[in-house]
């Protein structure tokens, strides 16, 4: 292929692509409107990148982003009930369960799941840290990985780790029907999961 | 909505938003994706966007991308045929060209195409740049902007005032059936085109 670009246009190109789903195609899009358009908004990125890299690393209590050495906000928080234990798969899971949910205890992240062909084991998942955990006084562990097969292979390691070698109270977030969902359009496991998992109401 | 995340990770998250197509969900998985497993492409990234945004403008002959104060690759290159001059509307048209062709010429890139309603008038499109290219040397015009309507009324203005008031001959990239595409699959204006554009092989 014919190079007609100077090389530091060459070079974001190139760099663009380690953003997931940006290939050449879109990676020579998104380097012509940031150059042409946005070169303020590309500056602030510059500089948001380098921040980000030097300044963030991972919680040591709960394995969430934080400023590097630093607990989160989330495990500094005396006012947090740290009985409780929510397990998730990824960041974006804390945010979506801190806007859906009253819940106000504590969480441990695995940035990941299980993925024996990719890897990733226990120790990639913080095992160790995990363990460490369950030994304070946590009285209840809330799994909230995937409802996948990862997911729950995730969650069957955690909750027998947690159960069998610390004694504590383990419980899985409800799969069933999504609220607002009508029957004949939900899949059939989801609905084979919904009535075998059916609760008493009167 | 509460947010968990330390001070420069919402940074990062909001600073990605300004690539085209990237929105806060994909600016957030992004950003946990270069953090959590490429850290190293992340610093690449913001180097490489702060070397474009510093060193690269416009060429002043063709408004192709260069580095600021320089003419480009192929305005520099004294082999090419300086007689001919393609308008394109943006940098990657150049590429696909010099690709796909033996054409060798000059080129001029408007960087965009008409249209009034975004305040995209001549003047935004290099006009006067392109008037003074138009007094040079110049013997072929050779328009390969869009076959969208906006590329047509472009076209047409640029050609209008190559011809008039230049005295150029202006040539106009052809419309039709793609090459490998079958009669019945092609759309029927590219096909009115195709036939009305119809040339003499015996």
């Amino acid at each position: 292929m014919t190079n007609v670009f100077p090389p530091a246009l060459s070079e974001l190109i190139i760099a663009l692509q380690c953003l997931p789903g940006v290939g050449p195609k879109s990676a020579q899009r998104s380097a012509f409107q940031l150059l042409e358009r946005d070169r303020g908004g590309a500056q602030r990125l510059s500089q948001a990148l380098a921040q980000a890299v030097s300044l963030l690393g991972h919680c040591p209590r709960c394995r969430m982003f934080s400023e590097t050495g630093n607990i989160c906000q989330i495990c500094a928080d005396p006012r947090r009930d740290a009985t409780a234990l929510v397990i998730v798969e990824n960041p974006a899971d804390i945010v979506a369960i801190e806007n859906a949910t009253d819940y106000r205890g504590m969480y441990f992240v695995l940035m990941g799941h299980l993925s024996p062909l990719d890897g990733i084991g226990p120790g990639q998942l913080g095992a160790q840290q995990l363990e460490s955990r369950l030994d304070e006084a946590i009285k209840e562990v809330i799994i909230a990985t995937g409802a996948t097969i990862e997911g729950e292979a995730t969650a069957h390691w955690v909750g027998e780790m947690a159960r069998r070698h610390h004694g504590v109270h383990v419980t899985r977030i409800a799969h069933g029907v999504p609220v607002g969902g009508d029957l004949d359009y939900v899949d059939g496991t989801t609905l084979a999961r919904a009535f075998s998992g059916r609760r008493e109401i009167f």
